[in-house]
């Protein structure tokens, strides 16, 4: 039995959160994985490499995973009803609802996170309380069928696991060796936690802009959520 | 000063050898990073994930960077003299000479390899010696201008090295704290010396087709190698 593997394509997404997991994914025999875009024109990611989709909203076939990448693109998607309603249906239908990296909010902004445990990038993960879920700080959460991984190269870490999950341990210590994923980073950089004050101030400041457009859409969120509550 | 990075794109590449170093190089602005094809053609990796060239061996820029990534399409490359002879005229202008996975063994067959210490993805590691480069058992290996990475996800460590060695440390803390590269590998499998037997003798099994073509490619090459020796 093939298990339908679905990963979010649209532009300026960080292409290391999806190309990492695709990879993974691709390399499991038992695994088909869909590029699902709103068209099938290639997209270009936040650093230019273009994506190609290979499927649509429109033609996706049903889901076993369905999981959204982040990236500066995020954004958008976050305001975008049609990739909102599309990431809810398939995730009503779906074994496993997964976000690498910032594709978290998306599943926030999608109410999917409500009452669950989640992670996200580093510099995001605050704004995760106001779609109402529980913010983790781990590389790799789950709860129940929601699984979530931290910024960028978690998603390596996240789709391991995944394939653990779903076709056992010995699959997914075959593609972590054939991929030599015994990985050396030459600085202790790369954790808040253990980056220099200097770096992470630096890095806030690169952020800044795409982030405060996030705070605005997470405020909406929490005045949307305070406000539905009232009412009921 | 823009640094010129090119890496090459080509059919059945393991687009995560290309993907990871590109999303390092791209999120510096000092670099202008390249997709080098044959042609602007989108070309399918070994996975399926396609991969568009933003530029073609004609019309590339001098490069301070060439980077060969690896896969199983570089047993093909390492016959194709046009490959051979682009990547030999470039690592000549170029500041590094550079690979990830076995990529290494297409700069061998370029003969850049002679007399130069040199790593490739574990399971070829044993080959680089007929190309009379010396093997070095590491994630990353730097000698003089020839900077070689190990199996697939070594290009992330080989990339951020790069950096820091281009740009300085600073920018290359930022970028693996922006990536938040703090991986968690969820098993020990990542390399032979800490895989179970079994599994190692699993990847060995499935790679053992592509194994046995370069074996005889680096036979090819010994035998060439000591001919002009013998006519010298």
């Amino acid at each position: 039995m093939t298990i339908e593997i679905g990963l979010l394509v649209f532009p300026r997404v960080r292409q290391l959160d999806l190309t990492g997991p695709y990879e993974v994914f691709a390399s499991w025999p038992g695994a088909r994985v869909h590029l699902i875009g709103k068209s099938r024109d290639s997209v270009a990611s936040s650093t230019g490499l273009r994506l190609t989709p290979t499927t649509t909203y429109a033609d996706c076939p049903r889901l076993d995973v369905i999981c959204v990448p982040g990236g500066a693109g995020v954004n958008a998607l976050m305001r975008d009803e049609e990739t909102l309603a599309f990431v809810r249906a398939r995730a009503k239908e779906a074994r496993f609802v997964a976000s690498v990296c910032t594709g978290a909010l998306v599943l926030g902004a999608a109410g999917l996170l409500r009452g669950k445990r989640a992670t996200t990038h580093w510099a995001s993960l605050d704004l995760l309380g106001a779609f109402g879920a529980v913010p983790v700080k781990a590389r790799v959460v789950r709860d129940g069928e929601l699984v979530t991984g931290g910024g960028v190269t978690a998603g390596i870490d996240f789709a391991l696991t995944m394939v653990a999950e779903l076709a056992g341990r010995d699959a997914a210590e075959a593609i972590q060796l054939n991929f030599e994923y015994a990985p050396e980073p030459p600085f202790a950089a790369g954790s808040p936690d253990t980056a220099r004050p200097e770096i992470v101030a630096r890095v806030r400041a690169a952020n800044a802009e795409v982030r405060a457009e996030r705070e605005r859409l997470a405020d909406a969120a929490r005045r949307e959520s305070a406000g539905t509550q009232a009412r009921q």
